[in-house]
């Protein structure tokens, strides 16, 4: 509970009576390695905030499972497009380690923007955070090139080379597993010029 | 400017005073039909509330401009994925009729936030109704096929068919504008067992 007080407290001012409040507001949920924080079609139920693992985005686009995002420990979660206005979801989100999250109901998360003096505030920026990584995220995923999607992955995510599979590494570039060793050498290849 | 006050209104309460700071903060701006709210490549310098008029967003892909909203009268428009980091924007807004918007500043929006009791609220409200709109809209930009194009132009702007021209319509369905008759016809053909 400690790194989402700090990742809070890291937006608004806390006093130690909002700790309690967000104690007792955020519950802790575990997720095994390969279940779902969040199904295509169920309505999003919760935002969360991962304490401990790793959590990939994904759409299926006939019949292909199609990765646009990563997320890990200390990042705020959710699919607001489906969380806020309550409808379901066209996104999944599953757990590729086994993953350790506080996470709120909608209805909690009124309170909490209600019961902290700066929760509106908290809101907002989280909000504004999530929006424009979204925003961002499903441009690239719909018009970079491969090579522009590596780049991104290893620029974003540079710790997450060893922790994601060469497959999911593949679904998120848009090539498959056997062309993403040809991208990566010509990426160390340019390196030189370019980074 | 009364009725950017009653938008503000339904979504937050108001005193008369914090009336006259929305006053102060905001800016009256007119754009001639064809002018740019936001061209791509600028930074968006404002958000804005339409008081009259129309606007369309679009991308340019390859050199073509492919239409993917519409905003109108009573609408807040922005583009936060470049008004809020400050970066330049990949996509463009323009009026489709001589238009008048009440702007205002990123370094004033965050007066604003301040200097209204619930002005934080208002912007995480707001934030969130433009968040999920814009995810909706990239995700059917992308995904749908142009019947639920021209199903969604007719359902979410069933006043713009007289407004928008031929050649708009068809940019936002993703068709040549002689195909869209094809298209309009099908959609009332299947009509009564649809709607």
């Amino acid at each position: 509970m400690q790194q989402l007080i700090q990742a809070v407290r890291s937006l608004i001012p806390l006093t130690s009576k909002e700790e309690q409040v967000i104690g007792r507001l955020f519950t802790a949920r575990k997720y095994k390695k390969g279940s779902y924080f969040l199904s295509e079609g169920a309505i999003c139920k919760y935002a969360g905030f991962i304490s401990k693992g790793l959590m990939r985005f994904y759409i299926n686009v006939d019949g292909e499972e199609k990765t646009y995002g990563f997320l890990q420990e200390h990042q705020f979660i959710s699919n607001y497009g489906s969380f806020v206005p309550r409808i379901p979801s066209l996104q999944s989100i599953q757990a590729l380690e086994d993953s350790e999250l506080y996470v709120i109901t909608y209805a909690n998360l009124q309170k909490l923007y209600q019961e902290l003096k700066h929760g509106e505030r908290m809101g907002r920026v989280i909000i504004e955070q999530v929006f424009i990584q979204a925003l961002a995220d499903l441009n690239s995923f719909y018009t970079d090139t491969p090579e522009a999607r590596y780049r991104k992955f290893i620029t974003e995510h540079p710790d997450l080379g060893q922790r994601v599979s060469q497959y999911h590494i593949a679904s998120f570039v848009g090539v498959k597993p056997q062309s993403l060793s040809r991208i990566r050498k010509r990426i160390l290849h340019q390196g030189a010029k370019d980074f």
